[in-house]
């Protein structure tokens, strides 16, 4: 269902990749409310991934570039600009990768020069954006840009290694530009903080079978969807919440306040009476 | 604007009093999306308010309920369904009053029969509606629940006494009703944690003026209006945000996360320098 | 081993029962780190616990008190300053009492008259010995409040019940009455966020033993014990620690700031385990 | 006065300049509670500063090594063990530095090579510190590894710039390595965020008066002085804090829990009543 809410609005939606990424729901989502934007990824991303078929279905042009670059990033805004007729009204951040997690790298043996890698990426790229939107005067009065993050900076989590810490800066940016760009031309910045979803880049987490079901069964309304990410994201691209900023928005099923639910305790349970009847 | 974002919806709105509540600003906006609803408050409040005008323009009955009495609740609950054909979809809770604010009991100097006044009637009052809407299964799978909040639940500010202890309660019965209800029954619970806002409730703090001057000049985008509160109020009501419960949303421009801003600094800077004249 | 840290401090632990209370652990170290106080606990608590064992012990005198009567705390004061020859340093407020929970209600099933006393017994009180030691002016400059909460405050825990409502309120109360005594006193209040502990209060709650052994599995450096509590509010109640304040402090093993242990996955994804093999 | 807290105790202080350090401080408070340890900072850093002074005194090996280089701390770690004759008890890691900061370049306008030193020297070292740490085996069971924080890491302070992201990931790094580092060896990781506290270091930051003025109102306890940071880091080194980590424990008068104060709405309403005075 569809109400407009983004009529008129023009943006710029960084990573989707395939039919599960969630940045690919939202284009589809922004889409229907009635916005045009622009849709951008790495060169190989785009290669490998099927973002031709949601530029078409859309209406939008495909920018490649590097999120880490200036001379990219100036590029895709000046274009996008040139292609939309127009300043931006909203952006998405979905941009995340770690070397170390890639190649089993434990966090108490972390490559750094992967882990540098890892935050340019995965937190400085924000900065960049913005950055490079404020110089060109990028983004229209009272526009938002939203940046996707993880409970995992918040609490420790096995396996999610050194993204932990991408994701924390990665907070930290949208609360100290938000300061900036609130106070000098109206623009709200914030993260939302996202069930685990099993999209291309969710999956390569090792264990994420047993902790999509640990975090379903703890959360009241169990795991938010992808689509459903989608959702929340229009609501803040919208011009109905134009005083919040600098936050970070869970959007999970209410994981985030749980400290043990009775779904998960039943199964954990389980497993403890087996030990006792083993020994 | 309207988008229709409540079409078909039905609710209750409590402690809209006159056109500067923000209950009030809540009720005109969820007409405006397409919902239906009743108001209540307590007879005292809609004998000296404007509440006839209201209900008037949105259609809505208003029945009088004393939001600590479950026999009000109950008699409210079924009266509404009655009225609006069905089961309810969202409810909005903003309720709050302190003996010891109004009788200028300082914090360290309570009378204890106001102090569970103000609990009874700030915190418990939303756990009683709850209950009271649970045990008469009157509210819809992916109903949203919200009540009105403030910043004092987290950190101190002087005068606000009682009610930053009555909010922090508040906020827990949030996370604690919101769980169960979630598992449940599909329902989210969220509490908005608003800018100081010039409702008649609010002025009556004294001090006030300087710490709106203050809030507004510490949040980029400024303190949030009654009307922006209601705005955000139904992005939470819509299906839009069927994942976020259990949640303290902050609505207040930034103020949130701000330490220090310029604005706030070059104010208190300019009255250091005074000092240092006379002296 | 003992450092004379509390060497010369008088003060007032509230909630020993038997050798398995936290309260009692802070009593017995209090002794051993030279610090004399008196010890108090309701009449049934003294007749039923064996605190007498303890006082002959620590030379400590035995005082009845409700801690949510006015009268009983001024009686409490005087006489603990009378036994001890002067002000107060040091407080610790162990108390905590949910019928809800005891009688089986469940949380949308709660007992209002019992939800009243949950909050008068467990956080109110809190207030009303903040405000007696006030009025009386009945600790010296750089004295020492502390509370013991748990972290339902912030985390819904299944059957923790209206219990998780009043530790919110209680962690709330400390903060404001930390400004204010703070401010005018030079004395701090703060809580202890602790682990779930096999005290006879703490084990009172159904499904306790499965959850102490998922926090055990989940905290990196396990459960927190009763000794260890009291080691920590020793640092608290000592000099070395004067600009704490207004804090909660988690003493759990790092259980607050995980997501998901590998430890408990593990037994947790046993279990999933044989749900596949039997389906 | 001293306790004994630390006999027999090793550890590394990294960060002492001069006597207005916190590293300075702690190893003098250190040293009085029985601690050996070795001192540590950059070859220029210690040209310049007066680190000679501190080593005679406490009897300390100053080793010079640059935090962010792996050789250096490996050979740091192994010089630190042979001169106290073991393995280490604590560690202390008090480094942070903004070229941005220093070159006036605002938020808005970093320099994004600056920016990765800012990340490399506040926030990965501490990093490396501790898998450096972990690969040498060179931290006793029980060990305590604490890092200075700032609450920026939280809430934006206009001009503390690319700081308050470095300090959101060093508080990261403490949660994500004192899971492991708990898990396996015992050890416990917290951060302290420190009130503002004139240092070297602190006093560049533009503005610092007015900041120091401002959170000295705030804060009931007023501002923490370098003297009692220390006292609460000698707490978490020694044996009473056994149980706490991944926590980041702010040590600031109570300003992190402050909303506002009635000392600074005093000097805050005073320039608003001159504004209304001129006009």
């Amino acid at each position: 269902m569809a109400y407009n809410l983004l009529k008129g609005k023009k943006g710029i939606i960084f990573g989707a990749l395939n039919d599960k990424s969630i940045a690919w729901k939202v284009a589809e989502r922004a889409w229907e409310e009635g916005a045009t934007f622009t849709l951008s990824n790495t060169p190989v991303a785009i290669r490998y991934g099927e973002l031709d078929e949601l530029g078409k279905k859309t209406g939008s042009k495909i920018i490649p570039a590097d999120a880490t670059s200036l001379s990219d990033l100036n590029m895709l805004f000046e274009e996008s600009m040139d292609f939309l007729g127009g300043k931006l009204d909203f952006i998405l951040h979905s941009i995340g990768m770690s070397m170390n997690v890639r190649k089993g790298r434990t966090y108490d043996d972390l490559d750094y020069s992967y882990l540098q890698k890892t935050i340019d990426i995965s937190a400085i790229s924000f900065h960049k954006v913005l950055q490079t939107a404020r110089k060109l005067n990028a983004i229209n009065e009272w526009g938002s840009v939203v940046a996707l993050s993880y409970v995992a900076a918040q609490r420790t989590l096995y396996r999610y290694n050194d993204m932990a810490d991408a994701k924390a800066m990665l907070e930290s940016v949208a609360r100290s530009f938000g300061y900036i760009y609130g106070r000098d031309k109206k623009i709200r910045v914030n993260t939302i903080s996202q069930s685990p979803t099993p999209t291309t880049a969710g999956s390569g987490v090792a264990g994420f079978d047993g902790l999509m079901d640990f975090t379903e069964r703890m959360s009241p309304l169990g795991n938010a969807t992808a689509e459903e990410c989608a959702d929340y994201c229009i609501t803040l691209f919208s011009d109905l919440t134009r005083k919040v900023t600098m936050q970070n928005l869970f959007h999970d099923g209410g994981f985030s306040s749980m400290g043990m639910s009775l779904r998960a305790m039943n199964v954990y349970n389980r497993s403890l009476e087996i030990d006792e009847n083993e020994d």
